[in-house]
């Protein structure tokens, strides 16, 4: 049995867990706003699922669920428009300097924002549409927690720090892109390891740092970067830029800060967006119908734009609402009614 | 029989090819040095081996070797520096605009140079690296000549669309990543026709769109993006930020617009710097310190640090000068002495 719900209606539900949890409003919303729209996307893995993840590390105390996120829009600080997170989760530091961030970009062309002192759970997709919604290009990234060796090493050292891009399509869904760094999720090891499958060559290596296809020596080891040494040295740029740069945890310092993997990291977040029209500005063309001849191009060879599946799920929960399983609607009832107790 | 050159005498020699060949003084000197930093580095794919396409370009009519670069450093465009190359080489273009962006990053914290109207025919480490040696970060990218195929596609579309990225390190030589987004570079692949030598798997499709390893129909057919669809959607990236946004040509219009694929081709290139002492102010740690933390841990597991290899060649050509075969000592007299009339 399923229950179909509005996405308004799934949203306040969500919502009121999250208060439940004592979880102040600001964040609640915000947070709600991130799960019910991977639920939307029909990407599971960052739906209602990572509730319970959300109110687990609440209930750590690693994160402050009382939280409110502090904008800092000195005009001094340039290009860079910075939002301390005070130790509570990215997504209503974001919302709060998405506003600056836009205004700052069209000003000079390009800026940046930076998010401190957070706990990040989420996809950065929303971040990156977020932005394109306003008619400017974004690009997003942040450390995670140490789970990645680097090409040539033997040890976790990286996260799997995604990287996300988006560019605005005015009257379409936009062009976006986010990818972890690493071959795989952590997920996906841990779901081999229940089903009793090896792995794909190339995802892992033991404690060691051989090449393993067995799954539980691959998660006591280390995964693999994406593209070898290539995705290694983004990866590790992503450390520099979102960790070191900005002044908050890279992957390795995320870890033992945090001392299990089980739970949200905690570190900063770089979101650096661009003005197509200041950037073409004077120039033949107008950017948006030129990048409309190269991405129409890409799909006239059959090939899919990045987050087409996902576009596709947006627009049949729009038109008919978000379907839950009848698990899912009692975890919900389940963890409106316990709040943190619900969760160890 | 070699011959060693002190690095100020080849740059000299190589600097003298190109004013016999009618390029301009500003245009010769940033020319030479972009290739003798090639030789330097043991770089030969990008060295004095560069130095007959650069004529043949020429020769052709496809780059204006009497272009004076101009910049607009407007501060009414913000974060945003401009180099019009005027149909010239990236590399004078680059040097002219050099200054701005670096004293537009130090004041806004990060900024972007825009390089318009440029043929581009080296790697994008000199301009990461000349970036870096003002305590910046960098981030560099360009569109090639459409080449390779997207992820799912069948024809050529992308460029092998180089990425770089670089980070100071006070004492040191930079954290310096330069890489294509294809699988391989075109090179490879003809070196493998030549060799009568199979492909290795997944480097490309010939002309129906099926995967090959036979080189001729590789190179009838397309390359692949490295590292799957997340390569393939950085490539798209760069033709979309590097490309379009800057009103700048993408990889199918480079093409056509060169009519070949044996020219240098022209385009536009975008510089991004950040300034890490901005975005790390007010925060604890110094950020190059924590940078030393984490690259050492790299190099702790075993691991190489990208550029390493060159960073070695580059010392010892410090050293000991620059040693070239007697082929290429003959190639350079033989350039010298001909000027346009060498190539064909």
């Amino acid at each position: 049995m399923t229950t179909t719900f509005p996405i308004t209606t799934l949203q306040k539900r969500v919502e009121a867990i999250f208060r439940n949890a004592g979880i102040n409003d600001v964040q609640s919303a915000a947070l709600a706003r991130v799960i019910v729209a991977g639920e939307r996307d029909a990407c599971k893995s960052h739906g209602v699922y990572r509730i319970e993840g959300i109110l687990r590390t609440v209930k750590a105390g690693k994160v402050r669920g009382d939280a409110l996120p502090v904008l800092d829009d000195a005009p001094a600080h340039g290009a860079i428009v910075r939002v301390d997170a005070a130790g509570g989760f990215s997504s209503a530091a974001f919302e709060l300097g998405l506003p600056t961030l836009v205004a700052r970009t069209r000003d000079l062309g390009l800026a940046a924002l930076v998010v401190n002192d957070c706990t990040h759970f989420s996809a950065l997709w929303p971040e990156v549409e977020a932005v394109t919604e306003h008619g400017l290009a974004a690009l997003v990234m942040c450390p995670s927690y140490a789970s990645v060796a680097p090409a040539g090493g033997i040890r976790p050292l990286l996260g799997t720090n995604p990287l996300a891009f988006g560019w605005p399509r005015p009257g379409r869904t936009p062009y976006v892109f986010d990818f972890a760094t690493s071959v795989t999720a952590r997920g996906e090891i841990e779901l081999h390891r229940r089903a009793g499958k090896p792995l794909p060559e190339g995802w892992a290596i033991d404690e060691t740092g051989a090449a393993t296809t067995d799954p539980a020596a691959a998660l006591a080891g280390a995964m693999l970067p994406f593209g070898g040494h290539k995705g290694s040295a983004i990866g590790t740029m992503i450390e520099l830029l979102a960790g070191v740069m900005i002044g908050d945890l890279t992957s390795p310092e995320a870890l033992e800060d945090l001392g299990t993997t089980t739970l949200a990291p905690r570190h900063g977040e770089l979101i650096l967006a661009f003005s197509p029209e200041r950037f073409a500005a004077g120039r033949a063309g107008n950017p948006f119908d030129r990048a409309e001849t190269l991405l129409l191009a890409i799909i006239g060879q059959g090939a899919r734009l990045p987050s087409a599946r996902r576009f596709a799920a947006r627009a049949q929960s729009e038109a008919e609402g978000i379907t839950l399983s009848a698990a899912e609607v009692a975890l919900l009832d389940r963890l409106l009614k316990r709040g943190l107790d619900a969760v160890s």
